[in-house]
């Protein structure tokens, strides 16, 4: 029977729950933990995963900051407005009175912390008014911020062997000469992720405090087609059922090339972002949203090796619940 | 002649043209560059640089990024303001809205791209109307931001072999038992640059390509008493005379512990960063400023190893002048 | 021959010269001038204005200030963003630390000044590199703001007689029982003016010193339909050839419930605004977008005297182009 | 018995609870009220108070909104950042892609909504939890906004009567040649404000539905020597005994010229603004702070005229708990 056939969709609740109790890690790493999963990163992880490093090639796997993005003002979060507070119009003019000609331009931005590319801290997602580690959310996450989990206590975590599955060349259909893409809709099943670690060969295995990225390709798409309903509408994503897989595989952390990780409609019938209830507060896993993964993926289809180091160091915004970042891949 | 007696205090603006144009790279990579010395790290730099992962130690060099900051209002430079669109107390009493026991937490920041651990970009500094690689700076940056060298520009770029010269500790007093540290106003000379590697020993040798990581010991001073004039007051740093040294080495990049890099008061009677206006648009460098560099420094004095794989990916705001960031040091 | 007529279509840079020329006020209140037109309210005629105040009914012609606004990111313009720092659930939990029971909240906006019901001041339009009274428009607005006729500096100014032409109601269709409207892209010209002053009877009078409020009814028409494209979109709105009027009649200043005032598309086949282009640098008129009219035109309807009592004074930011505001008029 | 000597110090959350008690308007507009004390001003009270306009004169109340502000940091309570969109220098330079050499300048402003002159909200403050009328204060703020009483519930109503009672005129020193001002710390008791009444004569008697306008002459000396600490420190302003006074005379709202309106330090040796406590969750009363009143003063000191039609409409940001605005007195 496959995973996708053992979705009960009549008790969304119940389903949720169920994962829950089966993923949870409360506890697993005492009680005062904050890291969550990220505790599967040991010192010698990573030591093996900066020998992965052959060429020295580095991606960058951030999608760009600026009003150009895809966000539609959904529960407030905008694209990013970034304003000049000085500019080299001045300085060219010479109206900006330093001395011996030196000229400056400073900036400022206002933007939601998950507009762009970004980790949900652990601080983002709850269930039943729980947060990580069982804590009550109103004891972590007030108007002052996370005060317990907030992702500056991760700042110099997010760094390791790395595996890319992409899903969306494996499994997928190639438009566009771009590599393939998902369907929006289509939900990635444990079976799609042993697949496509078939499919890629040895280098994508995954283990114990790995960090899975996933390609969809709905990102590529966008490039090509605009974002229409990038933010929040239908998306290739994870299964609700590749919750144990990921438990079971004890993977550190998860980035996909979409807006939400997950399979968006998601799959019972009135949900919200049900894989989230399940592994942000109850598995403590960290999860990476709207990275842009095409060209890593390219080149790793080029050389067939999907595994690198990562370096995903969220910019540690004291309190926040989740953090944009550039995730830099070294091959 | 030591350097600093080398220095024409009389002239500060002749100094400075002759300072810029012994040091100057325009045109060193094209017309069209807009990396300026990224150029010199290449991927064998970065294969080099991998292998110096020894332990898999990871070191966040970013300061906080909140209210608590040192910022006070100097052209519009405020602390980050981090807000809550949601809260994990609502999460908690059930009025968020979500099914089957979703909650969840949003938040957003203003501030100034420069508020606190940033690289300054190529777009940042002007030098008599003039951008880097010569372009007039009214053609770089307006008030749709930097057109031409914003900060995306080297997303990717900022990965390489780093040395840590901990002046600080090698030069000065260690007041509180956490290191040394220079007094304010103190001029870091080549001299003492040079002094710092032969007292470091084989490690900290600078190279081309190299990234120069430079501890004066202030940071660490303000985290014990408080930030005071940290942003824009009296400061130990990079002596004026350092930018033929800067040049003559071949760094990529620099970064210092301190607001502004270079030592305040600024060594002429009547300047403003005057090191910043030969070598951000002159030689094309990229200049790190406000990191936390007190972790990572009483680990090199530990274990005696000053070198290490940086990885100081700038968030890529579009068009951006400088950029915050979380610089990961592996060791 | 009808003023509509009057276009030539085949020439707007010259139209638009040709009006400017016939319609400048430069120099007229002396080369210091930064009020414009508003030197032609005089303290005589607000206090006959405020003997129109009969019933003491108050009537805010503001629109919401929220994220529900129209702003689709055209020019980096969003709607407000606005956030908690503080809230009444956690002063609820008793977990704020004040003393004997306090509790309290606070917030924070991000906005641009323009977002929603707004006054255009004298340095928000150039011509040709000019700005109002002749100034170049690079002396007057830099990245610092406008530093000679920023919106501060009328911050006592705008309050005066102001007279309600319902254009919608006198020579619309009333669609929804809410008062007539006008349809999209109708050019309300000079003559259409000068009917609804007559059909609305002798309060309706327009004079020297005078706010001129045109209400089109395509707001109305947005509360009922949804925004649509109301942010830059096809709207009703003054015509190019109500320039000369306006001049003629010696406003003090003019308002409409439409995001740009003039009718779109424009009425050139390649244009931007150039009614805005004329009455703001040229003549020195302040503008009033996004307004909300509903309420006052009902009760104008019904009552039959369209003249009240506005004070409109703008959020005093220093050295703002143009300023949010909550109208209030007063009959 | 003085009022001051009223007041027991040793039970401070008895007084103010005593105090509270005293004074509560809860359900006296009905249980659904969201106005307070706004209730109080009536269309003919508002139609007088327009026949007290005889020159048609005009004083802004505001004091500027940008970075040259007090705030300090307070609970993140931030000067305005206001910045350019497009500048006026582009505009001159032809550079921004409008035909027909139309140019454009526009702005972006990021503040907290009580970072300057503006009206404390109902939901400003909480009692025990409690908001005005006593309604559970997680029930009316939460990380969304005041769904109940936000600022915007009362966008037409801030308009009336208003008294200024000059007490730093009439009971302090004239320090400056400025008019008089008394010294940080002074409590305003109901004895100083009867004092100020009768001295300034007839047209101050203060009754039901009247704004009151209460000058320390604080503000005026900040001009002279600097913001110091304005924001949160030592000030003049109502004594806590004045609660009942506000009750007793049915004032409709109170304005002061100083950061907090009560004196500081708070009268009890251990609280935090506990006539605010009373005043806004108990007796449902507008607060109006950091208000300009000094050219206004010095007119009123002229031609021993007190009272004015004042119209302090709020920016109506949907569910503000504070707001800023332009109050605008006529005369």
């Amino acid at each position: 029977m496959s995973a996708a056939a053992a979705l009960d969709r009549s008790d969304p609740e119940g389903a949720i729950a169920a994962a829950a109790a089966r993923c949870s890690n409360w506890d697993r790493w005492g009680p005062d933990d904050v890291k969550g999963t990220l505790n599967l990163i040991t010192d010698e992880h990573r030591r093996r995963a900066a020998a992965l490093v052959r060429r020295g090639a580095t991606f960058s796997l951030a999608q760009p900051f600026d009003m150009d993005g895809p966000q539609r003002g959904w529960r407030r979060r905008t694209n990013p407005v970034h304003t000049m507070l000085d500019t080299g119009t001045e300085a060219e003019l010479g109206i900006q009175g330093f001395p011996h000609g030196l000229g400056g331009a400073d900036d400022v931005i206002a933007m939601p912390l998950q507009c762009s590319t970004q980790w949900d801290g652990l601080g983002h997602i709850f269930d039943h008014g729980r947060a990580w580690n069982g804590r009550p959310a109103g004891q972590v996450v007030t108007s002052a911020g996370d005060g317990v989990t907030g992702i500056e206590t991760v700042a110099a975590d997010l760094v390791g062997r790395a595996v890319l599955l992409d899903v969306g060349r494996a499994l997928g259909v190639d438009v566009a000469g771009q590599g393939g893409e998902l369907p929006d809709g289509f939900a990635i099943t444990p079976e799609h992720l042993d697949a496509t670690v078939e499919a890629q060969g040895p280098t994508s295995s995954v283990g114990p405090g790995d960090i899975l990225v996933v390609r969809t390709g709905q990102y590529g798409r966008t490039l090509r087609e605009g974002w229409g309903e990038y933010a929040g509408g239908p998306a290739p994503g994870l299964s609700f059922t590749t919750a144990d897989w990921l438990h079971e595989h004890d993977v550190a952390a998860v980035a996909t090339d979409t807006w939400g990780f997950e399979v968006r409609p998601n799959e019972f019938d009135v949900a919200f972002q049900p894989l989230h209830q399940v592994v942000i507060p109850n598995m403590g896993l960290f999860v990476g949203e709207m990275w842009d993964l095409e060209e890593l993926a390219a080149d790793c289809a080029a050389d067939r090796r999907y595994e690198f180091l990562l370096v995903a160091a969220p910019l540690p915004v004291t309190g926040a619940v989740g953090a944009p970042l550039n995730p830099v891949a070294l091959k």
